[in-house]
């Protein structure tokens, strides 16, 4: 099945791609990236309104993500926000806004996860979602320059390492991403 | 796979059971209903925020519809309001609140379809979704006393009567449920 990409962001097109590699899927960006309002409550409903908007714009089986960090002493924020967390949305904004305002906080390790919703539409015009989390830590410093996003305030007890830390291949058999995507593929592929 | 059904329209449980009892599935109503606000701004989203909701409550497979009438010549009203269009909700009111509406247009026929998205949250915790349509034309009297809702006003022109005046089974192998419940079953069950 060829699949384009319901995002802009790069660092989600290599991802999918590393993941996805082993199933039967030729997956491309978009060929162009169009302005969704992510007006959804929960990352399920803002991955449904992005295929959508992009299967009726490219009238192709598409693939779209939304994703976060859910922080529990911030109230599960920054959530849905994550990646206009700050005003310029860059990564290196976001983890700041976020260490400024957990930096009173007495712990050194907070706890939060990672949640990522996908959402393919595929040739059949039938919409497939689901959902996964990543269960870890935000600790008060950098470490590691691999990932993207808050890859590297994101401590994976499992590993004793962050996210920012660890390899790809390491990253994506326990990320969030990497345990929806095998999901969705395997339950719609493979019938598992 | 064990399935409720997220509906207390009695009319819908026994369309469900009639259409799908070929497919591996049994098919049960809730143990009660829930009151879910339908904020959605199609038929699509609407039955996503049911199947979701009783999910969330019985945390078992759950298969939910969200069907209507659109009439061309009412700006595709009433649309996903069909079963709130007059007052009290009744298939009486609805129908003679449609049949006054169009009552000074000349025609005799208005084009019109009846739409039909169905969606499962299966046994993985994985949400499948599709919408399926059924062309026709309302006339201006009602006609026969089988199936529900606009039914006995909705003419389908290849077997030249309404759905009042077919069958179960002559409906079910055209409507707007049918085919996307097969569809939906026969995609996620079969694999085609």
């Amino acid at each position: 099945m060829k699949i384009i990409l319901a995002t802009s962001n790069l660092d989600k097109v290599k991802e999918f791609n590393r993941i996805l590699k082993d199933f039967d899927v030729d997956i491309k960006p978009a060929p162009y990236s169009i302005k969704v309002a992510e007006t959804g409550k929960d990352f399920i409903e803002n991955a449904i309104l992005k295929a959508r908007a992009y299967y009726r714009e490219f009238k192709v089986p598409v693939l779209s993500d939304d994703s976060g960090l859910e922080v529990d002493v911030l109230g599960k924020a920054p959530g849905i926000f994550s990646a206009r967390f700050s005003e310029d949305g860059s990564y290196k904004s976001n983890i700041e806004r976020l260490l400024n305002q957990i930096k009173d906080i007495r712990e050194e390790k907070l706890r939060a996860r990672f949640v990522c919703a996908v959402c393919l539409i595929d040739d059949r015009d039938i919409l497939h979602v689901t959902q996964e989390i990543c269960e870890g830590y935000i600790i008060k410093e950098i470490r590691g320059d691999n990932g993207f996003g808050y890859d590297p305030i994101f401590y994976y007890p499992d590993l004793g390492r962050t996210f920012g830390e660890i390899s790809a291949e390491e990253k994506d058999k326990v990320s969030h991403r990497g345990r929806a995507l095998r999901k969705l593929f395997s339950a719609i592929l493979l019938g598992v």
